[in-house]
């Protein structure tokens, strides 16, 4: 049994509550000051109103104000901010942590650094806790295809947790897999975080054809849907994120299975990515369609807005080739100048071994 | 101009039919014995019954009867019979090839020879045409995303053409190339087909969640679907992809772009391998879900079974490991054992640089 502290109420850091408390260990909750309401439902009525589930028994749930007893004594601490949090809680948590303790991070992505390289987000934390206590940490990562609600109705869910630390990753899976969580465990930290991160705009990419159809009325007469168009993308959108694996120093396999192909399947299943795609679809400029959208932070639109600048400064500086990642750079503009949608298919599968479509005098 | 002969009105080949006419070549449509309703009503009223459309007006409908004209003359001749047609192709088209005529494959696959080996159909068909005509003619097959019906509706369409004779490939896809279909060329034809011959298979297991989840009668009362389910099956399916492309000497780059990830994708938004998952997925034992969808030839199935006599034999000379492949080998369970559907996914994602989940003593 161990003391498990999730940093973090929304609803992926809450459905880890259930495999933890699943496997008997103490189980902590805590919120940020975003998320008082819901540890005030926790505590008087057992109830996470944005999972819409009763929390486990086990389950103490602990406001911000909080903070510093809820991570004493924990084994684990599970950081399930959102994206843009990673900074928040470096600087929250970093007086408090122990030595020996884990920090496992749901809080998935990459952001540019201000010399214009990327880091994956564990790296971000790291370097961002104080001197004193970052080395003495462990960090690990979970990537995969693990939608919260699913996590928490106890559905099978296929998970990667990745760490520097391979010491670690034994410990973590048996702390937390149950018979529905399955876990496999990798040292490809990079090649997780770049997968995750770039799952999210290319399911907004996929879900573009979604509102390009609607725009149209929907299928034609004969029953033609845009499936070819999406499908398209994602490969176009697979085979990016194995170009920026690569060259991060990634595992190609990483790309080709869960954290990589499966997170990406779905995360076009539906959601809030999904949706901003099905708006820009329909015709909305981007500064009109995030109006469509109130209160919801569209971690799509988040990645390629982190991630762009670095790609900028590493295509000038000649390490990515200035045709690469054109579906990324097309979805950056979508969002950064309201472009329309549209995009030059036979630009994509460049820096494979395929040879590309030639563009025929006459169209 | 070219003269581009499709032989067999399916769908498929009727959809080629379209960017083969708008590029203005002679375009002739030739049914096979079970296409004469097709052909006639093609003849009588420029319509394709089951592509619902008028077909170009410079397709000229050939009877089964009238072969050999149809393909006298023809610079390409694309085959567009179903996986078992292929050996009634060589057949019948034999006696009447020309040297140097180009044949390229819509037709997909992979199967079994007598030795035990996996072959893929552009070499079975090779393999049983006539000895004077085999070795003058050239061979290259379509890959990836193109549902016959947005592709006859000309909406944006990516695939890839391969072929071992590296020399063709330029002059198929300016042939075919237009504003809507775009063509990237590749000479991994092992890795093609052998994508192509498993991604029906695979959409049939993401298909299973769909009819697990209406077995539970839906969504529960939090909204959790089964995506994580499907997903984890999807990234299974694309790495078992992965396995077979590496060990029959094909390339990792054709699994993650279009023609693995990209129509693995396509194919399990809709269309008969998704239905028969369902229906497998409530529950119904093969053999009584085949008689829900009579008349319809399910790919999927039809592929696992003429691909795993095979496999089966490369698992007992050693070739292929005994652990490898467990979705594939329990979709043939299912389909050939009436074995309900159940998976142990601990025991996917082996092969790849991730350590596998422990079973815990007390689950």
């Amino acid at each position: 049994m161990a003391v498990i502290t999730v940093v973090g109420a929304g609803v992926m850091g809450t459905a880890m509550t259930f495999p933890a408390s699943d496997n008997s260990h103490e189980v902590r909750l805590v919120g940020t000051h975003l998320d008082e309401d819901i540890i005030s439902s926790c505590r008087s009525q057992r109830f996470h109103p944005r999972l819409k589930r009763t929390i486990p028994e086990a389950v103490q749930p602990f406001s911000y104000t909080e903070i510093a007893e809820s991570v004493a004594g924990a084994d684990v601490i599970i950081l399930g901010v959102n994206s843009n949090g990673v900074h928040w809680a470096a600087e929250t948590l970093g007086p408090h942590l122990q030595p020996g303790q884990i920090i496992l991070m749901v809080t998935k992505g990459m952001e540019s650094t201000p010399d214009g390289n990327l880091e994956v987000l564990p790296d971000v934390l790291r370097n961002h806790l104080p001197d004193s206590i970052r080395d003495q940490l462990h960090y690990a990562a979970i990537g995969g295809p693990s939608i919260a609600g699913e996590l928490a109705a106890r559905r099978h869910t296929s998970v990667i947790y990745a760490s520097r630390h391979a010491e670690v990753l034994p410990r973590l899976q048996q702390l937390f897999q149950t018979p529905y969580y399955h876990i496999w465990t990798s040292t490809d930290i990079v090649g997780v975080e770049v997968c995750v991160a770039l799952k999210n705009p290319y399911a907004m990419a996929v879900g573009l054809a979604t509102g390009l159809l609607e725009k149209q009325n929907g299928p034609d007469a004969a029953g033609a849907y845009m499936h070819n168009y999406a499908a398209a993308l994602f490969a176009q959108g697979l085979a990016e994120t194995a170009y920026l694996v690569k060259l991060l120093g990634g595992q190609i396999e990483t790309v080709y299975s869960l954290p990589g192909a499966g997170d990406l399947y779905v995360t076009t299943q539906g959601g809030r990515n999904s949706r901003m795609g099905r708006l820009l679809g329909l015709g909305m400029p981007y500064s009109d369609a995030v109006e469509e959208m109130p209160n919801e932070t569209i971690e799509g639109v988040g990645a390629v807005i982190a991630i762009m600048p670095a790609i900028e400064q590493l295509i000038a500086s000649g390490t990515i080739a200035p045709d690469a990642l054109p579906l990324l750079r097309t979805m950056y503009h979508i969002v950064t100048r309201n472009n329309e949608v549209a995009f030059d298919f036979n630009k994509f599968f460049s820096h494979l071994p395929f040879n590309p479509p030639a563009v025929a005098a006459n169209h």
